[in-house]
């Protein structure tokens, strides 16, 4: 059944989620509780959050931390941010301290000018154009009146409306390429109104408008945000190794794009956390600083390191077009309290602020990059993360948390662990102890069971024999491993865990092998005796190493946790362990 | 006193809110209870999120939204969307709907492989270094088993790594340049462990690793989506010029940075509410994609546009590297639900959504750009925001909505109308009816106070008299308006809005002028022989115009307009009307 709708939108919100249960999700009860979950209780303020964009059926909860300590021209501000990525905020408090002692961020807007074109096409005589464009720019500026009107009274409005000649590039296309101020507000709704009224007026029998729109490319709408102390005051074990890494790390994002992708990429953590908490455009942020960052020609930094003098320095300049009034500035109860916050900055004072929680993010990434390796502070949020994704406890959390101190974290190791703690934990087989070996094969008959597999009890002893033949040098396995994979395979042997049940190595054939021995007892003597050659060869020879056909060359004591986990293998087979 | 704090991590939720609340409101209660009025009620729901990042004292809001109608590949699909901006989600499921009749959206994975380095400084012979990372390329391998061991299962790992020679650009400066397949994880930690196990093993005397890192920049981790038909399918009053001006719109975007940064920006609305909806990092996103629209020197359209063969066709191709599993997919309910919602997809089944997404945001936003221009849906939403904003009933919604179906929508005209509403209606002074305008100033004796200003009511008789003048032609003012400001000014008069009380035009003097009559009757007098003329002088000669010093060349009409606004300013001063 086609699930294509119409008038979906015309929908009230709980005939939207029913339509999206049904059609989507099996019509699943905890779907809807999930969705509704999120509601607040406040009716009229959910209503508020719905109507900020269409088909809302929920909120999405992105987590509204503060950094505290940031001081900017001398002034102390704390920081709002709005972000899903651990490590952000911490990254942030942290800079903001270190600097708060070592002078602050100094700060400064270079200029605010917003820009917005008129795109048109016009076949015509290029000098009868520039006549036409000339006699009518007091009509352009005129016909935007009624918009420009409050601007002005504060203090912004349309700079200028210049010509520009673009035929070279496509023909008979033309622009208008007004300039903005737009003081306080962002100024998007403004700037577009403008130039659809300049269109307008301007487009007539020749002159064909492509299209009127505002451009979030702002290379006049820039800020620069610096810290700076003296090489000694960085602390640290080294403060000048620091300093000379940390101006490598910033001139390789100036040069390999590869880097200087990443490198802004982490600026920008910082920026749009602060630029989502005041209800401001993140994608006219993100687009306007790395098309900037591409201004020359090649993708490059946007910060910049100098240690010169004694004096290490570290800066950035990027546009930012953001706003303090309008837009959901205002709207959103949340995006109010974060500029309250930050004591109603005009939106230069917020340029300046987000700048330098920009820097601040810059700074330690490359700060841990340089030093102790960007996973080490990441690792343990990560490792929170996917605690309590597995809904772990509070003991575990403790238990696993301690294990990972000098661990490294991946999901794997992370799991593996947690499933350590929660399985009764192995009774590992000494292979060495031959009277265990003995006792417990010998409970073992022609009648014994396997839980996996298809060899029975004597099959199994003659087969720990064989392997074991292997590193005696009594058995020439003809399979090779590749030293790649038997890279990979190798580390297996240093875990607690065990042969996964219904492992099969590929040099063993598909059958079990005919029997070599009349009974269970000549088995286990065979066996025995082969384990105690297993000792004579690897003692005599100590440098002495064998390949082993799946996890490549070993040496003693590699086989011996080999052979542990083997025996443990087949002893948990026949319910030995 | 200094607000920088100590050990401000370590404080539980409920202190950090009362820390903040005392240094930066002045304890005022409101704001913890702004604060708090967002939290769930369910507590290890809120937990959850609030363990998601550091310092966190609330959630922020973002509206969920669903975009229904996707047909991608032949596939009906529902897309889930995070976003604060209006329009959005009404664009996506506006287009989805009508490319759904129309063959759909046709999509396809290039490449899927990302990319890592380990940044290095190595002064000796470059031979050398070869020899080295060939003899230990294995080992290097070798350093990263315990962390790809679960990625090879899920056929993912380390692809190649390769050295590269970057000392033409930076002295001595070499890399490690890894590619990895991550399959349906993002891959960020994955890789970066990665990295950092092939530093540690590659470092030695003669190599100093600067950093060691995933790059965002994924040129080889490409999907391509697609839409097209014949023109004629397209619809509308005229199909060939809509796909003319889509396709001009299109090529502007490639040829011209300015027009393509929100171009690209457009199509980021789609795509990072998408990601973000899915629990994926959109700086990431974002950076790689800007990165990619600049990768051939030019900042440029990251979609494409032909017509050709009477086919419309229009596609996007963008690197998106994305996960479906790991990080915030599982952990975030919402997120979860959005990806159990669009059938748990691959990463790859995701790309293909998200470039859909991407590519129908940029077809409604050029539709609208070409057709009626961008600000006519905006309007309707900012309309609606600015209402709520200034809570209007839902009465003075329907009369401001309706007034505002034609007209252009700003900030400030949709107060003024708001205000217009609810303050009583003006009563104008009909200034060509003698007998009113004399009923009604002989009410005012010396004794009149006026309720602004410092005239007396003979002096502001005489002042009306004194303007009416100068279109009359017996009163030069020797004070100019430049043009540029008067277009500004004039437009004013057709307004319904009075003059504001307290205005002062530059032309008059600061202190009221002597008295010219013996009497407030023989100004009165004075006043209407004025008034007389004034309907003479332009009824003799319709084309007359003069120059009104605030307002510019005004004719007739104009100047009964202003005589009407400033009769009832002035009639107001004195408790007339």
């Amino acid at each position: 059944m086609s699930k294509i709708i119409s008038g979906f939108s015309k929908l009230s919100k709980e005939e939207k989620i029913d339509w999206l249960a049904e059609n989507y999700f099996n019509s699943q009860p905890e779907i809807i509780q999930t969705i509704k979950q999120y509601w607040n209780v406040d009716e009229k303020l959910q209503q508020l959050h719905d109507d900020f964009i269409e088909n809302t059926i929920s909120n999405f909860y992105m987590p509204y931390g503060i950094a505290p300590n940031f001081v900017i021209n001398g002034r102390e501000y704390v920081v709002p941010m709005v972000v899903e990525e651990s490590s952000v905020v911490a990254a942030a408090s942290k800079v903001a301290k270190y600097w708060s002692t070592r002078g602050g961020f100094k700060t400064k807007v270079i200029s605010t000018t917003k820009i917005g074109q008129v795109h048109f096409i016009y076949a015509g005589d290029k000098s009868d154009l520039e006549k036409y464009f000339q006699a009518n720019k007091t009509e352009l500026y005129a016909a935007t009146a009624s918009i420009t009107k409050n601007m002005e009274k504060r203090g912004g409005g349309i700079l200028d409306i210049e010509l520009a000649d673009k035929t070279d590039k496509l023909s008979d296309y033309y622009q208008l390429h007004v300039t903005f101020e737009t003081k306080d507000s962002m100024g998007a709704n403004f700037i577009n109104s403008c130039l659809e009224a300049i269109a307008k007026r301007f487009q007539n029998e020749e002159i064909e408008v492509i299209m009127s729109i505002l451009s979030n490319y702002v290379p006049e709408c820039i800020v620069q945000a610096e810290v700076s102390c003296p090489i000694e005051d960085l602390g640290g074990e080294n403060p000048e190794k620091f300093a000379y890494k940390f101006e490598q790390a910033v001139k390789i994002a100036e040069i390999e794009p590869y880097r200087a992708v990443t490198h802004n990429k982490g600026i920008m953590n910082g920026i749009d956390a602060v630029v989502l908490a005041t209800g401001n455009d993140f994608r006219a942020i993100e687009s306007g600083a790395h098309a900037y960052a591409a201004r020359n020609g090649e993708y490059s930094s946007l910060t910049y390191c100098e240690v010169k003098d004694g004096i290490f320095r570290f800066w950035i300049e990027i546009p930012l077009a953001l706003g303090t009034v309008g837009g959901l500035t205002a709207l959103h109860p949340m995006a109010k309290l974060s500029l309250d916050m930050m004591q109603k900055p005009s939106a230069r004072t917020l340029m300046q602020i987000i700048a330098a929680a920009g820097l601040a993010q810059n700074f330690a990434a490359l700060r841990a990059l340089t030093t102790k390796g960007i996973q080490h502070g990441h690792m343990k949020m990560h490792l929170m993360n996917i605690l309590n994704q597995h809904n772990a406890t509070a003991t575990e959390k403790d238990q696993v948390v301690a294990y990972f101190e000098n661990r490294t974290v991946s999901h794997s190791a992370v799991v593996e662990k947690l499933n350590a703690l929660r399985k009764p934990s192995i009774q590992w087989v000494d292979f060495s102890n031959e009277d265990e070996v003995r006792t417990q094969l010998q409970k073992l008959n022609s009648d014994s069971n396997p839980s996996f597999g298809n060899m029975n009890a004597q099959q199994m002893i003659e087969h720990l024999s064989a392997v074991t033949q292997i590193p005696n040098g009594n058995w020439k396995v003809d399979i090779f491993v590749e030293d790649e994979k038997a890279a990979r395979r190798k580390p297996f042997l240093n875990t607690d865990n065990e042969i996964q049940v219904g492992f099969k190595a590929s040099f063993l054939s598909e059958n079990p092998v005919p029997l070599k021995f009349n009974s269970i007892d000549e088995a286990i003597d065979d066996l025995i005796s082969q384990v105690k050659l297993f000792f004579e060869v690897f003692e005599k020879d100590t440098s002495r190493k064998v390949t082993h056909p799946f996890f490549g060359e070993l040496d003693f004591e590699y086989w011996k946790k080999f052979q542990v986990k083997h025996f443990t293998h087949h002893f948990k087979q026949f319910g030995l362990v």
